[in-house]
């Protein structure tokens, strides 16, 4: 009996996603430093995300999706569900593009999410996230208004975009012995991975996740997708309690090793970050460079980090390198 | 009767300083924003001087002193009093040209700083800022110890070389009809003046200062060097009571206007750099910003804005932002 592999994405269409956005998205800076490097031991370059439109590397996957979308057929605009990175990103792709974006949000999101995602002329409906079932208000939403759903991972455009931050990496930033990426639904890591080991296979692609929500690691471990209990994280951008359906083929394939950091670490990265590197980084995007600096990762002699986003406002970075309680969103 | 008219740098010097400083400083980026351009209705170019080697502008200075004076002659080391980012830099450069550096700093100087010094191999000594008299205290241990001693700004070698950050921004940023500047002791902005006008005389070059310590605005305005006394604020790079005898002229001569903020405008465009471009900034290095942001500029199409420093910690960071007292350094 044939076995059959359904792979989601390939360098084929990360490659095609970097020419729709080149002169659209950011070319974002790889940032090199002597003190990271004597801290760490080894030769880091960082990809620093947070300097990419909107905020985040969402931007790459919900353009290249938004883009293709309504070249491909005319339609009446995209929606998704999203707190976070991915609504500020899918409004902005979606004004580019000239089409509508319905974002649904909970109604609990933060004020400067959901004023961002407005100003890029969006319409943010709100819901309650401890009680809807927000997959099944998107699809409702999609169908009643014929709006295009733009998953925030698990989408093989969504993935194949956020692949060309790896793409990048590598032209900008030479050859990689381990590129630690971080991983939320998987979409980065899956697009990250697929370039990655089409262009250079002898680097190692781990994926850093923090303590609260292990779902991808133990999903490694066991060899097959697993459902955790989330707990409470500063990370909220990687607050989910199972890998995507589309990305876990990818990250099962190609992705070497997947660890953990607690939210102590995570402060700690971006703190140094701060102090030292002058940037300003969201937890869950710092949460790779938090697992190299705290030693979780056997790092190679050349390592390359993500820094994913940078969406984060002083009130909430001041809370959390106070230690004050406000910094911590919930669960 | 002739007038002699002293000038303490020229564009030569400011070119041979590049030279020297070529593959030691960092070519720090210019970044450009659509956000702040639409905030503001111009073209703006950031040079981002916290991004240098010890975190601020000073390190051109400092290292193009020490290079030359190593050069031209066999020293023991070099000596200044400084409790901020001149003392991190000055020690930097003694330890990449080796030789010795001895630094006066006060008691009461952040502790980090003094770290931050000590790491780069400097010998740290203390005083007090309110009984020593400090240029008393640096010509003693000069001639003690036969050190040369590098003034933070009151010295054509360091201003030469801090104005190589505007001509890095005229190379990479392009034509300007006015550069902002932050003015403390007039180093920077002397240099930057020396550059601009001669290569581009038509830009205007604008100096910034806190309005708790407008020695060098009050001066212009009287055509004569002014002493003031200093009053508290946050902008710590920039508490001097009166312009330098050196950089004076040069002011006098070349700058077109110098106006003032508060320190709620200063940590207004401290907070707009974190959230909406990423980057971090000390209050001293976002005081040319600040102007802009509150319309204290009239300004042109094309404006160029020095980012002078970014040496702040996360702690006084989180002060200044939710408004805590601690954030406030003493006058």
């Amino acid at each position: 009996m044939a076995i059959s592999i359904s792979v989601a994405v390939r360098l084929a269409d990360v490659e095609r996603a970097a020419t729709r956005l080149a002169g659209v998205a950011h070319r974002t800076p790889v940032i090199r430093s002597r003190t990271l490097d004597e801290r760490v031991g080894a030769e880091v370059t960082l990809k620093a995300e947070g300097l990419q439109r909107s905020g985040s590397f969402k931007f790459r996957g919900a353009y290249n999706a938004v883009s293709t979308l309504t070249g491909a057929a005319a339609i009446d605009g995209v929606c998704a569900a999203s707190s976070g990175n991915h609504a500020q990103a899918l409004a902005l792709a979606a004004r580019l593009c000239r089409v509508r974006a319905a974002i649904l949000m909970p109604h609990d999101a933060p004020a400067s999410k959901r004023a961002a995602t407005e100003a890029h002329g969006a319409e943010v409906i709100a819901f309650d996230r401890y009680v809807d079932d927000r997959e099944q208000l998107q699809a409702q939403l999609a169908a009643e208004r014929g709006l295009q759903v733009v998953h925030p991972y698990d989408e093989p455009l969504v993935m194949a975009g956020a692949g060309t931050a790896a793409l990048e990496l590598l032209e900008d930033g030479g050859e990689l012995d381990v590129l630690l990426v971080p991983v939320g639904g998987g979409g980065l890591i899956a697009g990250c991975a697929t370039a990655v080991k089409a262009l250079a296979p002898v680097t190692r692609v781990v994926g850093v996740e923090p303590q609260a929500s292990d779902d991808v690691a133990r999903s490694k471990a066991a060899g097959r997708r697993q459902r955790v209990a989330v707990a409470a994280t500063i990370a909220d951008g990687q607050q989910l309690p199972t890998p995507g359906q589309r990305t876990w083929p990818v990250i099962d394939a190609l992705v070497d090793d997947v660890v953990t950091v607690s939210d102590e670490q995570i402060v700690a990265a971006m703190v140094f970050l701060f102090e030292r590197l002058k940037v300003v980084v969201e937890p869950s995007g710092a949460s790779a460079l938090a697992a190299l600096l705290a030693g979780a990762v056997p790092p190679g002699r050349r390592v390359g980090v993500v820094l994913s986003g940078a969406n984060i406002d002083v009130a909430r970075f001041a809370a959390l390198v106070t230690g004050a309680r406000g910094g911590r969103s919930p669960g």
